[in-house]
């Protein structure tokens, strides 16, 4: 099964917001066996919309379609679909009450331009946005499926895996196919390669694996194809369990979840709290944790403490550390991990402190320098990270070190 | 002056990479004059390759291509380009030295796969890589213009900036063009266009306007195409500038920058400084702040402060107040706000509370009631809001309207 995607917008082609949806959409469409062919992006034009959407049912048994809904002049996508399919607009009662509903409960009065988005073409079946006033679109026609989806990304993304990959499968008969992911920390592709690559090479022609590195986290996907769903969640799972004991300690979770959720749930099932003190990743390990419903349970919360002075008003690190041995060190980030245990009472608590640059170095502690701990009553565990150069790397590599350390002082104390 | 970019190469299709290079070739392309028609993003096979060169080269002028150059049997852009132009590949000398050079550099063995990457079609001019082993290529045929650059971003970066961008603007004669992006918070689109409608209207013909929403702000960006650079750089700001009259306090920054940004800008300018206290968006808004670079001589730090028990041992919240009236509260937030003055000495501070969902909701305070708070020494702000019920949205719209709130308080205090 072929598909493509066409996002409609001028500022994809002038350069001001970079695609991101596709990506996310090729590989939502990929795990359910629809391969992508092309991926255009075009203007907000009509006959360069009309000529790429002829193009693309040429090539595609699918054809997805992102933005260019807004209630403003230079979103046409609607207009040119009805044209493309020479069917009019009419007015679709189900997204006209959504988009009342919308203007209720933000009390804002409705103008005639939001009315409007309630307008479709006469051919197709609203998908509803739960998220916003421009309804979805599925077009059956000519044996091709067109999907037209809002360009914001939390719209699309909530309608593809709510709406339209539900709505696919169930109209289409894709082949079994079943993802395992193996998420992993602490360890670099090549070296996690080297490690597996025996099992890497047992596995059969059906059987894929992919890696997936991202800032400290590699991903191992299992990929299989074939035609009967339990030989071949069996052989998934044999293979996925000798990954798993042969990683170790960096083997994180046997399910595609961040590695904060992982550490969540765990301490939410051991009904443990956790605090963070921050410097350099500046409240990013907080927020990466309080992204996840129900994180209050777990987390108390913590300190974004910038300053030197903030570090010892809230977190109780002696001047003297910060002055003999600097902010960034092996001194302050044990006052700084065991302060948020005293101050935050939690059970435990994870450290940031570091150099996370363009400014800041020095010889002896280079942009990229970072020390972390992860602390409960009973253990302190401290280790210095020297990483890269780049500012929004070194946060994000922060972040995901002190929380691989948090998961292995866990581990351990099971034992 | 139309150009296109196709990007070939399996990982975009499937997702695995997000393509960053084709943002940032339309921007380099578009800041010279260059518009960019359409973005393709085709996979590594031979006729779906050529088919996209023939529909790019009827629309364009420029026909700019990246990826499946290097020495692998999956990448074919060479052979194809070869056969597209019907002419044999051959040795390039030039080439071929910088491959040997490289591999001289590393101290390693060359592998004939290796030396086949000096292997370019006849009727191209070679451009240099001083970044890796696959050469650039140009082509001048039938009146277009064809490049043929590295998938690897930083190769193909220096590529554009140092030869290919000065190359295109000593061949061609480009037109002028201009943009301008104003950024606004704190107001819908669809009221923003309510608003301006007059002025958009007023626009001639040479120069276009587009809405660009995301959660709580919209930039505003006019484009501008002429042939004098004076004459069209005038009507833009004269446009822009009765554009930021009409939108009032709403307007953040007269260019394309985060809002936080411009906060920390101003701020710095003023030599003030600033902390946060926040509950539900649990880190966030440090995040955005201390993501910029310098933010640290502006922001001290902050607290996140999950539970009460944090709200009242570090921002010296009244436990009688969380009590009476609740952690989401006019009472709260304020002395949230004055107490992260108070405690953390800084010169402004915010402070944020809420109920980001999805659980934790009552029949009183539902999913999505936020209060806000900005304060001096001279002035609270405080403010409720009703977003809506997803817990990510919940997070950023509060973080944006906080920094709305800052930055008008801001605002007044040089009245």
């Amino acid at each position: 099964m072929i598909a493509e995607i066409i996002t409609i917008g001028d500022e994809i082609l002038i350069g001001q917001i970079v695609d991101t949806n596709s990506a996310w959409m090729a590989q939502k469409l990929n795990a359910e066996g629809i391969r992508v062919k092309q991926i255009t992006s075009v203007s907000d034009d009509r006959q360069h919309i009309l000529s790429a959407l002829a193009g693309a049912a040429q090539r595609a048994d699918i054809i997805l379609i992102t933005g260019g809904l807004g209630p403003t002049k230079d979103d046409i996508t609607k207009q040119t679909l009805a044209q493309y399919f020479d069917v009019p607009l009419v007015l679709n009662q189900e997204a006209l009450n959504n988009v009342l509903n919308i203007f209720k409960r933000y009390n804002r009065p409705m103008l005639d331009v939001n009315r409007m988005q309630a307008q479709v073409p006469q051919n197709c079946v609203v998908i509803p946005n739960n998220n916003g006033t421009a309804p979805g679109m599925w077009f059956h026609e000519g044996g091709k499926i067109y999907v037209s989806m809002p360009g914001v990304p939390f719209e699309m993304m909530y309608m593809m895996e709510e709406q339209i990959i539900p709505k696919l499968k169930q109209t289409l008969s894709l082949p079994v196919i079943i993802h395992k992911t193996i998420l992993t920390a602490g360890e670099g592709e090549s070296y996690l390669a080297e490690k597996i690559a025996d099992i890497e090479n047992d596995l059969p022609a059906n059987i894929k694996l992919a890696y997936l590195p991202k800032m400290g986290q590699v991903r191992l996907r299992l990929s299989g194809y074939g035609e009967d769903k339990g030989v071949l969640q069996q052989a998934i799972d044999t293979y996925a369990d000798r990954i798993i004991e042969r990683v170790g300690i960096n083997f994180i979770a046997g399910e595609d979840l961040p590695i904060e959720k992982v550490i969540l749930n765990l301490m939410e099932s051991r009904g443990l709290t956790l605090s963070a003190a921050e410097s350099c990743t500046g409240g990013y390990v907080s927020h990466l944790i309080t992204q996840h419903a129900g994180s209050s349970s777990v987390f108390l919360g913590g300190a974004v403490t910038y300053s030197n002075q903030l570090k010892h008003d809230i977190l109780g690190v002696d001047n003297e550390t910060l002055w003999s041995f600097g902010a960034v060190s092996e001194q302050t980030v044990t006052e700084m991990v065991e302060g948020a245990l005293r101050q935050f009472k939690s059970d435990y608590a994870i450290a940031i402190t570091g150099i996370a640059g363009p400014g800041g170095g020095t010889d002896d502690k280079p942009v990229g320098t970072v020390w972390i701990a992860a602390a409960n009553a009973a253990k302190t565990m401290v280790k210095q990270f020297t990483f890269g150069n780049k500012r929004a790397q070194n946060i994000e590599r922060s972040a995901i070190a002190a929380f691989f350390m948090l998961n292995t002082l866990l581990k351990e104390a099971t034992i």
